[in-house]
């Protein structure tokens, strides 16, 4: 239920407002050299509280490694890495333990399970996504060794704006070094310095009005090995949606020419194949997002993911009690106005994820 | 690999152009009544040559029950299913033995596992999805049975002729008997009459160029319990849309408000709870498609499917062949020009699989 | 359910008085050129009727190759052979269709089920294992081919008539290629002629009597790489004994020393290291059976089976029937007195499934 | 790979010398209110240093709760536990950390993973063993809450000293309440006075000498639902059996008769069935250990289970270093001079997460 992966697998645990947030990372193969530091600065990416429009929680978000590793090398056992919680004040939730917020999991959860953490959100929490983070960093970092393969997701919609180009600079070569984007855009994650500055002016004002926006994040990944990825079930973009819709707030997701390319003609969606100068084949156009047939050709693989607005506002809003009364539910708490920047790295790593896995189930192809 | 399900677990196997299709599916609870006239229904939904706008590949489709029931019943043993190739036609693909169709898994498939069926598409043609119509109406059939849950697809794009209405009538209430659609919109599975007509004129129009065209299905699932889905990885929508992008072609998923809920502001998006006359938990809107933190809410769960145009079109195209030198691929065969029409009880089929695992799965949620 | 192993999975289908049974093969490497005559080989040995100790129904068990190989070399795809039942007799079972056979799988079955297969036994039936016959005999050609591993199992016990000895040649070098047993020997497959000889008089004698004796097989898996297995709970010899206790009529399992070694003490049960005159690490003794901390150490695994007399016996019993009534039931149908000598390509095939799937596994150790 | 069953599923990480031992529990349904006095209660019998027979390496073995509980009732979220190491001392390792110890894992973790952990044991040490009993004493309160299932294991034999006798009392009727034994007994876990002196000086003899013992662990299971298992692969036996191979230092098991039953007849061996005087089916004698056809019947499932001799001993023995060259290796470090006596809650522990994943698993059997 909580596990992710085939091979290269992990299990997440830990909720908003209990010990902390951890995971455990079975599968990599023995003798990869982790830079830890890598790692960190992937969390940093996600933790809350980097600028203004993030919420203000504050959680340094360090991890202590439990096992796994001999002098910082995998060494064939199970990883595990746990990160503390800091800053819960439950008494933020104390005035809607008996609520269901709308659009929330409060009322599923409680459905589903009889039972309700009154602390907070507790596994719904995006807090549980340091677990995503954490393995996807060990996941590149074995996939930017073993092969070069490189991520690189940013923010290319926020509410209305949007900006459809494509990062000047490649993929990262490796993980946690990731080039440098224009002043303004570093804080909401977009390449563009001039849609970067309406992103942000976007969501200042919804923050202003104590509402909220959604937004899409891009993500481009680059130095794919030919042939990864099932047939039938496992295509390498069926994975890749269930990682990304199971981020939370991911209401959509798209390859390659994805809802657009369902209005062209075959004639002009068509990737022609050629031989390139070094006698690899390539394809002219990739509207099929690098992936043919389920299995990737060795073009960028290239998908777009579509966060709804958050659900916590602070504005008053219509619900019911946990006993089905009516209540006005108040705005009140902490909370990112928009998600979709600290979503970029949440992004990142499940793509890794699902590519680290494919890699490794890749090696029993063939004889 | 070539499984699907954890619990409702079905397992695909293979050819277009070898002795034919079966699936086994195992994990259906023992005592299910099964009406095997409904499962031949929706492969008659499914198969080729319906009218004009199919490929014209001659295939009765029937299937052969291989195990798993007594009398009809499920017996708590696995079910295996045959369905027999009898137009196979290999020389239809003997002028591309040696190249790669653009946009085909062609390449992919020789990349990856260094061997080529020379008798055509093998394990990557649509003809596969017969396992998974068979195994889809057996998981709609036991959810008909244990909790009413119902499933209706509709194609509401071709091309660039969109629908964006409901059908009139609600899901069919139970497995094969589905609400007649108004005459000429039969042809294309678009409930409304004036678009069904575009969309058919589009297709004819493209297949006469020896073109091809895209499209969107939608999907509705009502009947379905609240508290269905897991919390972190097993979403439901995760899950549905990891086992649409499993479908050939399909390029794009979105739930509820999907894409253009990501340019809402939380306040508009955010589905307000309120209680019915029956005493029943409902949201006020569903934008959120029937599915919060990942689990089912009893709304109605709705969601879309992008479909790429079809790869094989009847014009010349720019390829290689598997020496990598350049040729010129014809347009030859015989083909769907837009798969939509017959993707919509592959979509259904999809969906039943993925609620009845879960439906299974939750009945370890609570002591 | 019915699935057996993790990257090199089998899944089961069929009953005994069903259509047949059938075997679905899934993650065999693409590009191995498959014997099927030798698969026919490892069938026969198993099949019903090869002599007079053996039942008298009469099948020749000969397979259909539904998908996965391109002449004859697997492509990648799933494989899936059928088997179809000829000689079914349901009537055999009518006397016994509302009656529980003492240590039979009728009572729980219904039990566990609500559902009775009137015809006979159903999934508990031996027959099933044809399908662990195919899928190992693929196995063992996988890893004949990719590292020369190879499996003998031989019977060591009949009733009291035991054998402690090892056979004279080493494990056939392929798949299908055993090297002849002495004359007598043959039937009851126990290398030793005047064992056997032994053997088959009380087999014998038990028939006479309407009786049924059990048995013991050894195994030995030679040319086994260093480092196949997982360390904790997927230890080798774990997963040899759920696959052979998964065999019907196994009781026990034990590898090398066994419930012996127990009784040792350390100083003369630890298998001393040396290095070998060809630089290779061997161990003097072999009280661990080629496994250490769950892994291969390169030295023959060794192991014993257990098997309880047939539960079908040709007397009357006491028993109860459906709705709870005592009955006699009368010993009648086609039974083998002592399951054995049958079972000897099981246990060789279930040991190959093991080791197939170990040894893909083992290819993800390492960066 | 570090992850035990299906549904109810423990995933184990941590090394002996490494930060602790953790366990993550998923899959255990909300609502069961957990008493984590009766979890510490199982620790403390698996714990060393019990007295003069154990390793006296010195851990309070405590845990903290991670994750999964509200007010230490199951959530539905992952539960995870942490021990802390607290003796580790691997200076006691530095004489070994070139050298492989004979039936150790040192030498074949090392070929697998080319990769020595220098402080000790890592995974394969008994350490691990904390994940499984915790996870152990979870899976017991579920099944004594849900369905009453009880479980109790004893020491039947030390070395050459063997018990065949019952404990007088019932399986305690709840987890961590286990009914005292008699006082010479409890040191060495075997219900038998007699037998247990006997036991205790085989090992306090053993230890003088330096040497090592192995033994037998009995086990039985009581309030046993009929119908728990599956029929093919997974029979209740065939994962008992996974499950305890998969215990440090197991070599044997066996159900029932084991391996003595195979010298019965038939029968002899059958277990007539009949209806008892509360009209529940049960057999007369159960020679079956409790499954038939791999599905319990609701009689008392009893197995047993061979441990070899502990690997580490005081004497000087033949080896190699990790060069290929001889060595003579030291005696030394701390160790259990046998097993047997701190692996009976382990045994429980393996045994109630087979039998708790069964029993969820089973609520999928009929409609």
């Amino acid at each position: 239920m909580n596990s992710f992966g085939r091979i290269f697998k992990i299990t997440s645990f830990g909720e908003s407002h209990g010990a902390g947030i951890g995971v455990v990372i079975d599968g990599c193969p023995a003798g990869l050299a982790l830079d830890l530091e890598a790692i960190q600065y992937e969390l940093d990416r996600r933790k809350p509280g980097q600028n203004r429009l993030m919420t203000q929680r504050k959680e340094s978000d360090t991890f202590e490694v439990l096992s796994g590793l001999v002098e910082n090398v995998t060494s064939g056992a199970p990883m595990a890495f746990l990160v503390r919680n800091e800053d819960q004040r439950s008494t933020d939730y104390a005035h809607i333990a008996q609520q269901f917020r709308p659009s929330h999991a409060d009322y599923t959860y409680f459905a589903k399970y009889g039972i309700r953490d009154h602390r907070g959100g507790g596994r719904s929490s995006a807090r549980e996504t340091i677990a995503r983070v954490i393995g996807g960093a060990v996941a590149r970092q074995l996939l930017a060794q073993a092969c070069g393969m490189r991520f690189q997701a940013w923010v290319s919609a926020v509410g209305q704006v949007t900006w459809e180009g494509r990062p000047a600079s490649e993929a990262p070569s490796e993980a946690g070094e990731h080039s440098p984007v224009s002043q303004d855009s570093e804080m909401v994650r977009c390449p563009d310095p001039v849609a970067a500055t309406q992103m942000v002016s976007a969501i200042d004002a919804a923050r202003k009005d104590g509402d909220s926006l959604g937004g899409i994040i891009s993500c481009s990944i680059q130095g794919v090995p030919v042939g990864l990825g099932e047939p039938v079930f496992d295509k390498v973009h069926a994975l890749l949606g269930y990682a990304m819709l199971g981020i939370n707030a991911v209401k959509g997701f798209e390859l390659g020419s994805g809802f657009a390319g369902s209005q062209q003609r075959g004639s002009t969606h068509n990737d022609a194949f050629y031989t390139d100068q070094d006698g690899r084949t390539r394809t002219r156009t990739n509207n099929s997002g690098g992936i043919q047939g389920g299995i990737s050709n060795g073009e960028e693989i290239y998908f777009r993911v579509a966060f709804k607005p958050t659900s916590t506002i602070m504005k008053d809003q219509e619900s019911i009690d946990d006993a089905g009364e009516s209540v006005v539910l108040k705005g009140k708490g902490r909370h990112d106005p928009c998600v979709v920047p600290r979503a970029v790295p949440i992004v990142e790593a499940m793509a890794a994820l699902v590519m680290a896995d494919l890699w490794l189930r890749g090696r029993g192809s063939r004889v």
